[in-house]
């Protein structure tokens, strides 16, 4: 599940100093509007607890997103910009063990901010009740899901991925896993990520490899 | 994480005619009481909603609970139950690996009913934001965290598991996926949760098993 990234990636110039004023502005609302979602639910923050936040008047606020809707739909939008990023080590050098394990240990490091991380749960529980906010991150994962199948399926046909393998559950797995790791590491905040990595590997060629003679 | 059952199995006698009234009427309340916290959380959920669910008027449910803490508390007791019901599966017959398999299996199972299985995002949150909620199910899942690592610890001990296994990130990565799984199969609900089992059961092995030559 998607959403729980601090900061807007794909929409921050890598030189901040190159944002211009209304860029600020509006990146200012989204880090304060995704702390506020993560805290009291997409359903339960207000647009003035937002412009709280942002330390911004409401009529500051409302030049740069209309509604809350619109906030959302905002931060819909750098997920998927954060989610392509994250991707695009699916296509990278390494075994598919490897370049799963990279997008993964990228995916959880940028959920750590405590402020935000939160977010991943609220959008899981917007998706279990299948509400509008639920189905906008669904598509974004579908996505995701997209790109992984595509890595998946040339492993496969590879012989590099196990052959009984059904692609389909694999992926359900996967992001399973993902997903449970996320929030773990939000309700463990002093665990060490990187302690993570040769365990996340491990699990993802046991899933994945075809059998070596002897394993149990 | 713990908090889906859809039944409190613990207290939930085999055979349902043996039960007396006001434990029925007990029961009525808490699974009334489940739907309702999956659906709006704990916080957002009324006493008010609580009745309407359980089709009973306030002075009855009252005379069961006097409050939604009390009620909140007799759900976490189910809870400690049937925790204690499934870690009876680790002490059972079978490698560490099926053992594993089949408590995460048996729990998987349990937490399907999709009126209630949303319950467990909830007591996420409520971790995440550490209320006296989440502090509550916390201790919860300290006794299945300790049954876990009582069974990893004998295997790490008999060799079963890799010697270089740390025990206590095993335990969250563990702990991980069986969150993630929960929340994934209340998101896709129309997935046949059986097959998983097998894959499951890979990701437990590469995870423990001490490497076979030849592992990518």
């Amino acid at each position: 599940m998607l959403g729980s990234l601090p900061v807007p990636l794909n929409t921050l110039p890598s030189d901040n100093s190159a944002m211009t004023v209304p860029d600020q502005r509006r990146c200012q609302v989204l880090v304060a509007a995704r702390a506020c979602f993560a805290r009291a639910g997409f359903h339960g923050a207000s647009m003035q607890q937002i412009c709280a936040e942002a330390k911004m008047s409401p009529g500051a606020l409302y030049r740069y997103f209309p509604s809350k809707d619109a906030i959302i739909e905002a931060i819909a939008e750098e997920e998927r910009g954060n989610a392509a990023n994250c991707m695009a080590l699916l296509g990278g050098p390494g075994s598919i063990f490897d370049r799963i394990t990279a997008v993964a240990m990228d995916y959880l490091r940028q959920t750590l901010d405590p402020d935000t991380g939160g977010l991943m749960v609220e959008i899981c529980s917007e998706s279990i009740r299948n509400t509008a906010v639920g189905k906008r991150f669904h598509e974004i994962e579908m996505d995701v899901r997209r790109a992984f199948r595509e890595a998946l399926q040339q492993s496969h046909d590879a012989g590099e991925i196990a052959a009984d393998v059904d692609i389909e559950v694999a992926l359900t797995v996967l992001l399973s896993v993902g997903d449970g790791l996320v929030m773990r590491l939000q309700i463990e905040n002093d665990f060490d990520i990187e302690s993570i990595e040769p365990y996340l590997r491990r699990m993802v060629v046991g899933l994945l490899a075809p059998p070596q003679p002897g394993t149990p």
